[in-house]
């Protein structure tokens, strides 16, 4: 049974695109957003101009900046910041949003304080609806261009993974499913981390050989937190895992990396926030990852560098330097 | 017990960016090369133009074209393509080279119709001498410019291994240890293979979300006849696995994943091969690894793609649709 009413909480880049590929199923979408100027805008020009610069929004996008206007969904997509998606669901279930609804998150990034995964926080406030989750190597640019594009869809339900598989199964973007919330999750909010320190690497000119180095302790450090935090290895092997941490280290679409590059350059953090439009996610899933690992006593040197870097306490040649130089040892 | 008289076979970059590594510490090498003029024009320019411009050899390098002069040698690195590995070791054998000294092969591939790896040729021809290897993510020219690279040295015996990581051990290369010999030589000559797909994704223009989906099915391949063939999966997670196939996939130095970025843009492969002064070990390795998945019945839909597209049956657009479009299912 596939769903009728889908609304999309958010209005950036990654919203924008899922919102694409329903549309090449021909399911209309209603998109919310918190800016009623942006809307505007977008509503008037069929352009996301800020977040999506040159894609034409098809008419079977519609936008409201009312959640109530979401109460009819059988199907809502929370698409926003980590730091938002607490308010924005306990927004969204004081409307009138059927209990069979399902949510699904497409945020990646770990609360800080409660150290709680998106999805946790949408079953907290929505205690009877499913919940799931979708994350992988997707930049949103080349989605709406309709490259090939594979992702992965977790939920504890199967039938629900089904009827998500198929919503969004299209000729360019390929949905796997998965039982392993949880690692799905982690996987796309931790490599963002990783990815803040490759981009450190590149703005030092530290060269591949090191970025290889580093994204393969990379890749050790992630499983060893991510399976403390109750993700399931083999998902980290997996598209949300490896496959979301290289693109996500090399490409020059990644958001985290370019931070990352930055502030290997020189360049202070709250001046590169200031500069940007978009979220790096990297930043705060940073200071919520270094909780959660002293929580479960799991020994994270890269993220722990990459937050005194973005303390302000550690220079970035000094991070590389404590990454790099280590006594010679067994594999 | 550090070694004396170190001799290396292969006058490529490969084999000059170790003497390099040598040279920093103090350990003067001499380099055989089958190429009498190559020979003579580095040693008296002081500079291996053809293979690694720009960089000016130091004194400590010694050339020779007379593999006899190596007898003396107490640890021979074998540097050269994989399909002189065979014919090169068994005329060392004839030489009167000690049966204490040790082989390093440094070497990535596989030997077509045997099925062997480097190692193992090599300890056919010295059945009494201890055979190590050399590899991970390393570029030769990031080497020689004393970027930070990490590399696996693996032996089977421990006091070898001890004496290889010292011996190589700089500020700038950090050698670790592993005791799996053949999941080091697989992780290294397999990945090639990849990297030629990945190049072909970069040719046909895909973008970066196919390229991140291509690799993590790419690294599940690797590990899947990786571990057949003897490799221990923990080691595919390491440094000579997944770390030189992230730097050889999105790297542009790599060879191979510049041959697949050729093919993919509709050359044919003997006008590329024809084109290049350097050897991409990929393309080989498709063949033997294709043989060997057969002998173990593995399913490699990634090499045999390849393979089809070296031996000219497909076309790069037919291979991408064959990996790409596959029904949806469970990750």
């Amino acid at each position: 049974m596939s769903f009728r009413h889908v609304g999309i909480i958010g209005a950036g880049s990654w919203g924008t695109a899922l919102a694409a590929v329903l549309d090449a199923n021909r399911l209309p979408t209603l998109i919310w957003g918190h800016d009623a100027e942006h809307i505007a805008r977008v509503t008037a020009t069929h352009e996301n101009s800020t977040y999506l610069p040159g894609y034409r929004l098809p008419d079977s996008f519609h936008f409201t900046t009312a959640l109530d206007d979401l109460a009819e969904c059988d199907l809502v997509l929370l698409v926003t910041p980590s730091k938002a998606v607490r308010e924005v669901a306990a927004r969204l279930s004081t409307t009138a949003l059927s209990p069979e609804a399902v949510l699904l998150s497409c945020t990646k990034g770990v609360e800080r304080g409660s150290g709680l995964r998106m999805s946790e926080i949408i079953a907290e406030c929505f205690p009877h609806n499913p919940v799931a989750v979708l994350s992988g190597p997707s930049h949103a640019e080349e989605v709406v261009q309709k490259m090939p594009t594979a992702i992965v869809l977790g939920c504890a339900r199967e039938d629900i993974r089904t009827r998500l598989q198929q919503t969004f199964a299209t000729s360019f973007f390929r949905p796997y499913t998965s039982e392993d919330v949880a690692g799905i999750e982690l996987g796309g909010a931790l490599k963002n981390i990783f990815a803040l320190a490759a981009g450190v690497s590149d703005g030092l000119g530290l060269g591949d050989n090191s970025k290889a180095a580093l994204i393969t302790r990379s890749l050790a450090e992630l499983i060893r937190l991510g399976v403390a935090l109750g993700g399931k290895r083999e998902t980290f092997q997996g598209l949300s895992g490896i496959g979301d941490l290289m693109v996500t280290c090399f490409s020059r679409h990644s958001r985290n990396r370019a931070v990352g590059e930055r502030l290997g350059k020189g360049e202070r953090l709250a001046d590169i926030v200031a500069s940007m439009n978009m979220i790096a996610e990297g930043v705060p899933t940073t200071y919520s990852a270094f909780e959660c690992a002293r929580r479960f006593g799991i020994e994270t040197p890269i993220i722990d560098q990459m937050r005194a870097l973005l303390d302000g306490t550690s220079a970035p040649r000094e991070v590389a330097l404590n990454l790099i130089t280590r006594e010679p040892k067994a594999e």
